[in-house]
This record gives structure tokens, C-alpha cells and sequence, in this order.
């Protein structure tokens, strides 16, 4: 006998199924004007989304959550405002759906095309931050895909709030309000459930801590792209311009340390490590940032705390850094070959030789010459909105936009061809 | 304490990933040579190939394998020559890693590229036809991965023969040997252990039937391509030439009955049943096709058995056709979305809004119009040659030639941007 939840988790993922079957065929005309009905109710109903988040808020509070988490967890009204202009955005986006990419003509003359359709059922699964179900049900149906969006249970008063104005707007179309759904289970069962439903869920997107995402990975039978984590390098080569070195590796640990595409370990060719390092080092240090160094680092900058063999793979996510000297461009990859998590790595030179080596050698998702880690990122890279960052290399390999929530077919137009 | 198949396997995994970043940086020059040098060493050891495999012939016959079974794991004098000849053809086609796919510019002046690369390291598991071993190994290769070999237990001195003259075209190229591997062992459990090397192993591709593939797809941590059955249609419409339809049709059921892009359903429009059954059953009823029809269908082919439920989704792999008479193109559709397993869909009409929503609407890897569904085929569809058909829609949906043995990163060429 199947529970209660299971039940209700279990018909979600069948309706969503049933249900992709519309949003797949819906114009892109159509597609946009549910958008930005969501947009205005959103600011219609912020009044109304404050009270229903003040609830979880509330909540939170009893339950002792941190300030940080309750942080995370409050929509003001710049958040509604944000949301709101989020999905005009995602209107403004090419709609992929339908895209030929190519088209061949074989010798026997049927001509061949790869075209762009929907993925199916996406479900995505994510913490505290309500803004991810506007965010993402925006990004899932504009590339034509049916969603279940299970949000952290402390969220589930914001969420279903959410979910009903987007149901609201889709009923409005004449579209099934099942092309959207927030499973409305605090119990983690219901997630351990939903990845299992591989018959109807076609793809999973977890959005979260590594905790999180290892969860989802150990217990999902339906693929899953996601990352666990970013410990992003930047190589300071001997030919590097060093005030563009400075600036790049200040931007990348400093400007928003919390994220996963900072920088978490600086390697410096021993060339110029005396030279950059004393200023660079300095600058670090009025900004608070805690250095890790290796033997030489520490030979050099006083201050360093000598880095142990943890520090090489951490992800810190906080004004501290690991440094080393390198040798050469040799001793620099290999370090990131055992040590980078395929995320971002970046070289700062002005040798082409080098540059060209760099982007062609390292194996991570967004390879970089003379620039910041920090632009790993869907916005930044061009492609208009991102749904998470893939560092697993089937499917997508770094940020995820429109394109990526789409698979391609076969079309073949012929004229009788039949095969000897 | 590791059993002493673990630790082969385990090691064999490993020393795949690191050989991975070598062949992943080889020239295209030199990968062409290891596969040339494969390709006469064959032809060289020719013998030796065939006393190998008449050790596994005779092994089979005194465990008291069927015919055809014996018949595919014997390798001829032509299976040899074919074998060497894919590899020639593997050699001419486009290599894949390094190619920029698009670049564009970003207002801060960024130039952004999307680069391909080689996935890394891909396990094969396959059943006993021992020509898979080249053609995989020839096709991984070439697109720069490591790749693991596991053929059926059956063929394992002729896999090990196969596997040494590989390896030592690798080691005249002075690439390591684990590039390309052969599981050395009969037991399942080393496929097991296989699935569960997540850190090492980036694909599993299973090539054999349902049965096999789904052991692997309910074992493996590792994602997997795969598809599990072919239960393709072909839907005569009223405005189809007749002619043509039964061209098609006759190729796609009688040509090759036992592969998964045969027809299995034929789907009728009811405005041209009765003519256009009369003469094609007839055609097929010569040929020793069974026909299994509809209600309807019955009534206008006397010889017809009645279909049950289960003929509907059933790949039968055979001489054998389910029919179904359907009152216009939502009939067709419907069945086709009821039943299909999202293989290969064909529609023949000369009614060109028709074909339109026939292509934008079926959900399959492969649609066609006015073609037999049979084209489903990586070389006739011109990738070149395939490793596989997927009917999952992540990373690959259709044929995957060399392209889908790879992905993409991200490279970004910068003059100091920071992001503010």
C-alpha cells in the first residue's frame, strides 16, 4: 500500500507528465504572455505574499534558525520587484523551443535536421531562497518543460503562495496549472520519493549546499546535473601584467567571497612571487582576507598561515585564500588537475603560447585568460538567465541557460527513401 | 578488505582516468595513426585473432550456446576486414575536440567560445558480437576518451586479442595502454564494481538487449545512455501516396525484422484502409509477416489475428506487424504518445501541414516523413558511424555519433575584465 505521501507525489509527477505534453506544443507568443501575467500578479499580490512569508518567517524564528537563514528566507518587496522584472527578462530570452541547428541533405536526399524540444518534466529541488521557484518555473516553462519545484520546507507558506499566482496565470491561458507544481509536503520522504519517479521526471536539478546535492545525487534514479562545489584557481604567470594580476585575484576572492566561482587558491609562478605577492598580499590583508600559504608563501608574507594539505581542495566560501608558488606552467596545471573541482579556473599572462596551453589543457567548465573567475555565471557569459551550474560533463558542463532545459531530435524529410 | 575483482577493477578505473588526459591532448595526427596501426595490425594477426576466438567457439558450444549465439561471437575472415575497415572509416571523419562551436562578444568586451572536448572515460558494456570491441574502442578514441571495455563473458579470448593489438599500437605511439581496456574477468561482479566507479568512470553506454540494460541502468552511480526497446511507426495517411506507403512500409517491417528500427505498429487512416490493406497485407502476407490487427483491421483482412492489449507496446523483433486503423492524425498522434518508446516515427502524406505538426509533435529521436523509419542509423543519417541510439532525452537523443562522445566547456578571452 503506497502512503499518503507517496500517493501525492506520485500523481504530481504523472500530471506533470500529462502536462508537458501542452506546454511542449505552446507558441512562444503564448509562452511570454503567461510570464508576464506572473510578473503583474506578482506585484499585485505582494501584500498578500508578505503576509503568507511573514508565516514561514514566524516560524523560522520558533524554530531558532539562524539570522542568515531567516535572511534568506524573507521576501521584501525589492524581492517581488526583482522577481517580477526577473520574468520580463526571461521573456525578453529566445525561445529555443523548435530551433533547427543544422540541416545536411544525405546523397540519397533526404535532408536531415536537428531540432530543439523541450526536456519533458524537470524537477528541481532547492533551499531556503523562495525567489528560485519564480526564477526557475520562468527559466522550465519558457524552454517548453513541465516543473515540480520542492523548496525548503521553512519556505513552503512563500512557495505555495508562489505556485498559486503562477497556477492562476496558467489556468488564465487555458493552460494546465500542473505544468507547474510545488510539492506541498514538508517531509524529506517526499523528496526521496520524487527521485524515484524516473518514468515521469526526466531531468533533476538540485540547487544548494554540497549537503544538499549529494543527497540528491545518492538517492536519484532520473539524472541530475549539478556541481558540488567551486575551488576556483587563478595562475599568475611570470609574463602576467601584475597590476591586471592584482586586480583580477582582488576581484575574485574579495568582491563576493560566498559564492561558488571565487577564487579559493591562488598559484603564483615563483618569478614573480616575490614582487606580487608583498603588494598583493598587503592589499589582501586590509581587506580582511586570511592567507594560507605553502612553504615560500610563508618565507615571503610574515603573515601567512602555512597552509596543510586540507587547504588544497577547500572550498571555503570566506575571505580566506590558499597560495602557492609554482615552478612553471607545468607545476600550475598539474596543481589544478589534482586539486580543481572543474569549475572555473583563470590564467593571468601575456604569453600566447601560454594562454592558448591554459584554455586547452585545463578540464574545467569556464576556462579563462586575463579575466575574473567571478564571471561564471549564466548572466555574465551571455546566456540571458542560468538554472545552475553543471561541473558533470554530460549534458551541460558548466552554466545551464535556456538551451540547456531543451534536447534536440531528428527530422527527416524524404520523398519515398527507403534503405537497400 | 577489497575482493580481489575489486581491486583489479578499481585500479583499472583509475589508471583509465589518467590515461584520459593524455589521449584528451593527443593531435589528431597521431590519434589517425594509432587507429591506421589498429587497423593493419588486425589484418597482420589475422591468424592469431581466429585461434583465440575458436577457443571461445568451443567453450560455447560445450556450455551448449544456441546457434545464433555461436554465430554472433565467430569472427570470420571478412568480420576481420570489416573491423579494419571501420577503423579506415573512423580515421576519415571530422575530429570533434578543440572545435569551437559559436563564439560571441559580451559588452565589457569578453569574447566567450564554447570548445569541445572528450568526456573523459566511457565503460562499454556490451553482449557477445566481438567487433564491438574495435569499433568502440576506434570510435572513443578518436574523440579523445579512455574507454573500458566489457564484452560478454562468452567472447573473452577473442576481447583479449583484440585488446592487445590496441594496446600495442598505443604503446608505438608512445600513449599509454590503458587507454583502451578489456575487463579481464567473467564474473558479473565486475561489472558491478564497474558502475559504482563514479570518480573515474564519466559515461556508461550498454549496447546489447532490454535485459542487459536494465541491469545496468538499476546498478550504475555513473550516468548511462542507453535505449531499452524500439517500438516504432509508421502512420499512412488518407492523402499518402499509396505506393510510396507500401515501399516504406515493406522496407521498414521485411528489410531487417530483428533491429530496434524496424516498424512494429503500422497505424492506418480509415479514409484509405480498406484499398490501401488490401494489397499491402497481401505483400506482406508473401513475405511471412504476421499480422496482428485492430478490430477493424480484421474485418477487411480475414487472415489478420485479432490484437491483444500487449501488441500494442510490444517490439517483437520478428516478422510479425500490429495494425491499426486510426480515424484521422489525433488518432495517430494519441497512439503514437500512448504507445511509442520515443525510437523512430515516420508518417507518409502529401499533405504538407500534416508533416509539419508529424515532425513538431511526436516525441521521438528520430521523425520522419516519407522515409522508412530504418534511416534510424548513425551512418545513414551521415554522423558517420554510431555507438549507440538513445531514447533518453539528456546529453544525446538519436543516433550518437563521435559528437556525443564529447561535451563542451566554456573558454573566455579577457583584457583584465573584473566583475563589478
Amino acid at each position: 500500500m503506497a502512503t499518503e505521501i507517496e500517493s501525492i507525489v506520485i500523481n504530481m509527477a504523472k500530471v506533470a507528465k500529462q502536462a508537458s505534453i501542452k506546454i511542449a506544443k505552446c507558441s512562444t507568443k503564448k509562452k511570454n504572455e503567461v510570464l508576464l501575467n506572473i510578473a503583474n500578479k506578482l506585484l499585485q499580490n505582494k501584500e498578500e505574499i508578505k503576509q503568507e512569508n511573514q508565516k514561514d518567517i514566524l516560524f523560522a524564528k520558533e524554530k531558532g534558525l539562524s539570522s542568515a537563514m531567516i535572511e534568506r528566507l524573507t521576501i521584501k518587496e525589492a524581492t517581488i520587484y526583482s522577481m517580477s522584472q526577473g520574468l520580463h527578462d526571461v521573456v525578453k530570452l529566445e525561445d529555443p523551443v523548435g530551433a533547427i541547428s543544422k540541416t545536411w541533405r544525405r546523397p540519397n536526399g533526404l535532408e536531415v535536421s536537428r531540432m530543439r524540444i523541450p526536456i519533458g518534466v524537470i524537477g528541481i529541488i532547492y533551499e531556503s531562497r523562495p525567489n528560485v521557484t519564480i526564477d526557475s518555473a520562468g527559466l522550465c516553462l519558457k524552454a517548453g518543460n513541465s516543473v515540480i519545484l520542492r523548496g525548503g520546507s521553512e519556505a513552503l507558506n512563500s512557495n505555495q503562495i508562489l505556485s498559486k499566482i503562477i497556477s492562476d496565470a496558467l489556468s488564465e491561458a487555458d493552460l494546465p496549472k500542473e505544468i507547474v507544481q510545488v510539492v506541498p509536503i514538508r517531509d524529506r520522504e517526499a523528496v526521496e520519493i520524487l527521485l524515484c519517479q524516473e518514468e515521469s521526471i526526466d531531468l533533476i536539478i538540485p540547487r544548494g549546499g554540497e549537503g544538499l546535492i549529494r543527497f540528491v545525487v545518492e538517492n536519484s534514479k532520473i539524472p541530475v546535473l549539478k556541481h558540488y562545489k567551486g575551488v576556483c584557481h587563478v595562475f599568475v604567470d611570470d609574463s602576467a601584467n601584475l597590476n591586471m594580476a592584482e586586480e583580477i585575484c582582488f576581484n575574485a576572492k574579495v568582491q563576493r567571497p560566498g559564492v561558488c566561482n571565487a577564487m579559493e587558491t591562488m598559484l603564483v609562478h615563483s618569478s614573480v612571487a616575490s614582487n606580487f605577492l608583498t603588494k598583493m598580499g598587503d592589499k589582501f590583508r586590509k581587506a580582511g582576507v586570511e592567507i594560507r600559504g605553502c612553504k615560500r608563501t610563508c618565507e615571503i608574507l610574515s603573515y601567512a598561515k602555512p597552509a596543510v594539505e586540507e587547504d588544497w581542495p577547500a572550498e571555503y566560501l570566506d575571505l580566506i585564500l590558499a597560495v602557492k608558488i609554482v615552478d612553471d606552467m607545468d607545476g600550475a596545471l598539474s596543481h589544478i588537475s589534482k586539486y580543481s573541482s572543474n569549475h572555473t579556473e583563470s590564467i593571468v599572462t601575456s604569453n600566447y603560447d601560454k594562454a592558448r596551453r591554459f584554455l586547452r589543457e585545463v578540464d574545467s567548465s569556464v576556462v579563462l585568460v586575463n579575466a575574473s573567475t567571478r564571471f561564471n555565471d549564466g548572466g555574465e557569459l551571455g546566456l540571458g538567465a542560468e538554472i545552475g551550474i553543471s561541473t558533470s560533463k554530460l549534458h551541460a558542463f558548466g552554466p545551464m541557460g535556456l538551451e540547456e532545459l531543451t534536447t534536440t531530435k531528428f527530422i527527416v524529410f524524404g520523398d519515398g527513401q527507403i534503405r537497400t
